[in-house]
């Protein structure tokens, strides 16, 4: 497994990366990404469950139905999230798609696009264009390229988010590359970022998304970083099916499936961990509940309390709103079962303060990365879940940004 | 009407206050307040939603039902919650009310207690028995020993809340008198904040309960700051009868009726505009709706995102935040009817952007306090609703409370 700051990464064969600076960001850093696919690549997408979508989303869902899961060019701008732009919007992402799908010699359907950035600011379509056939005629298979791909998909991200898994069947080997951006508007249920994932397995479409949903729900569909729900956000699959390894038998499918999760938890964490103004990520351990559902809904409400994310902000050992939190999930628990530990450090027994080193307990939640632990009381299931704290310069970043 | 500003209270017949300084505090500010009502006082109660609850909730509620809503004494202590501190703090709040009630030659069952403050904290309960004499001896029926009240509940708020109102009815005077503390765990449902309203009227408990759940409802259930709610929050309404008019008939109610949501909505609105940080109230007018539930929902889901309240902070016209949050409430809406207006500016016409000068939203949204309306365009219910932005104060506050 190897991430951003590591030497190499394993990039899947059958697809080419490019990116260029057309000028839609104020700041003049890249914004403009393009992925090409081999012949036959396969598609599958999830898209944000937000009932105002941005014109990339309506065209994607149409062209990956049209297509019937056919996709070989992917097309990401940020700086703009054609997002009520109305019919210019639309009209523009669909003859951005219809462009490079007569460039690269493909039906417009196998052209997926994306848009990231601010919501409803018409949609820059002649500065895209401009760039395209520099963006078609320098894409490659290198490293080079898929860091240019992803830097340029940043919007307030800090950090390039990137990870790659590789493994070995009937002696051939398998890719799996993860790219991703997001750094604010992080939440569960996949309405949340972008995502893009490429693997040289051979898979048809449906086949490949049992395999997307599977992976995003149990990483990115467990975190949160403030709660809100984009416009706009996608996590798509592609499979050029280079390796010459097919998704045949179960022994493939669960090598391909533990691999897809784990390029995706580590995508999932990168994105926590450079939320706007994290300075802490926190892993909640939901235990002893009913049902998943009733452990996930304790752990959402925690990671949604602002009470809760300011005192984590502080390393304040406050773990009374913490506890009010749990009493507010909705969850009909008897708050006299409720254990709570930071960490090994318990620090709520049987709904009550447990005596305990205030100063230890203030250090441990200094760490940039420590856990808490929930027991309900009320049964055997658990669920585990990504957060962060919430901080000033979260409130800087999102109070200052389209002004 | 009368709020704090304003020279004089109208302090209803038959109630006594008065407030000390127990210690509870650390900054030794006063933190303990009683009120002292006439034989005969109807009273009825609202509490918290959450499932963790603090002791005085749980005596507070059994003794409305021992005393079949009758209550004589109210006492009321700022720095310590008394939630999650198990038998112990049940026990002391009982012995508490057990004093007052013996000092008072009253039941035990007719003393309402309250808490506010920290969480998990065993209970100073010696503190405030060494205060108990003091505090009964000194009540008084004056407008100081009313504002000393105020004083003594108050935690993070920085300014009282208090609000009056009077109505004659067949030529005798009936006064309402409103106090009120909170300014962050603000949030709908009752859950909320401690509202102690005070009336000479006289009223049978199950009619004051029908009268406080109407006021509470289009007021206090109507606002949000954080989203959070906490586990000691009441609004207690006490019915002295020392006015001699008695709500027998339906005029006399609906004067009731009208003076008490008129008292209800002047704290709602003291208490938002005293929020944690809070440099701007939003007053949100939702339109258009299929049902005031529709409406109700699109307007907590606007009013609890941290990317709408952030722009907020930062008078930022980013309306399509707004339009984002409408799309997450889940109502089966289409964005492309929606339309949304700062003030009088219209800002979306039909999902999409409008040209309008971005300079005017700014100095619109620098305001203290303004309107944002949003037309669903799906039906003929609305719903209004109170809240405000978040600012890096909010963090710094709550980020620093406990240590």
């Amino acid at each position: 497994m190897n991430q951003d700051h590591e030497p190499q990464l394993h990039i899947p064969r059958g697809f080419s990366f490019s990116a260029a600076t057309a000028g839609i960001k104020a700041s003049g850093k890249p914004d403009l990404a393009l992925a090409i696919a081999a012949k036959g690549t396969s598609a599958a997408a999830v898209f944000t469950s937000n009932r105002v979508v941005a014109a990339p989303i309506e065209v994607g869902r149409e062209h990956l139905a049209w297509s019937r899961g056919k996709i070989r060019a992917v097309l990401v701008n940020s700086g703009n999230a054609n997002c009520a732009t109305g019919k210019a919007g639309y009209a523009a992402c669909k003859q951005i798609c219809s462009v490079i799908g007569e460039n690269a010699g493909v039906p417009i359907q196998q052209v997926f696009p994306s848009s990231t950035g601010i919501i409803g600011v018409p949609f820059p379509a002649e500065k895209i264009l401009a760039h395209l056939p520099q963006l078609m005629a320098q894409a490659e298979a290198s490293e080079k390229a898929v860091r240019a791909f992803v830097g340029a998909i940043m919007t307030t991200d800090l950090r390039p988010k990137l990870a790659s898994a590789q493994f070995k069947f009937a002696g051939k080997p398998v890719s799996i590359l993860g790219i991703a951006k997001g750094a604010g508007m992080i939440h569960p249920q996949m309405a949340t970022m972008l995502v893009y994932l490429f693997t040289d397995v051979q898979a048809s479409p449906s086949l490949l998304k049992t395999h997307l949903r599977e992976a995003v729900d149990i990483s990115l569909n467990c975190i949160s970083i403030d709660g809100d729900t984009s416009t706009n956000d996608t996590a798509l699959l592609l499979a050029s099916g280079s390796s010459g390894v097919a998704l045949q038998s179960a022994s493939a499918r669960v090598r391909f499936a533990d691999s897809l999760a784990e390029v995706c938890r580590s995508l999932a964490t990168q994105i926590v961990a450079d939320g706007e103004g994290v300075r802490h990520v926190v892993r909640l351990l939901v235990q002893q509940a009913r049902s998943r559902e009733e452990a996930d809904r304790v752990a959402r409400t925690i990671a949604h309390s602002l009470l809760v994310k300011t005192a984590w902000a502080g390393a304040d050992p406050n773990w009374g709103r913490v506890l009010a939190a749990i009493g507010n999930s909705g969850v009909p628990l008897d708050p006299a079962r409720v254990n709570i530990f930071f960490g090994k450090l318990q620090v709520c027994r049987k709904g009550e303060a447990v005596s305990f080193d205030e100063h230890s307990a203030h250090v441990y939640l200094s760490q940039p990365r420590y856990e808490i632990t929930i027991q309900l009381g009320r049964g055997k299931s658990h669920f585990e879940f990504l957060t962060c704290d919430l901080t000033t310069e979260y409130v800087h970043i999102n109070a200052d940004y389209s002004t």
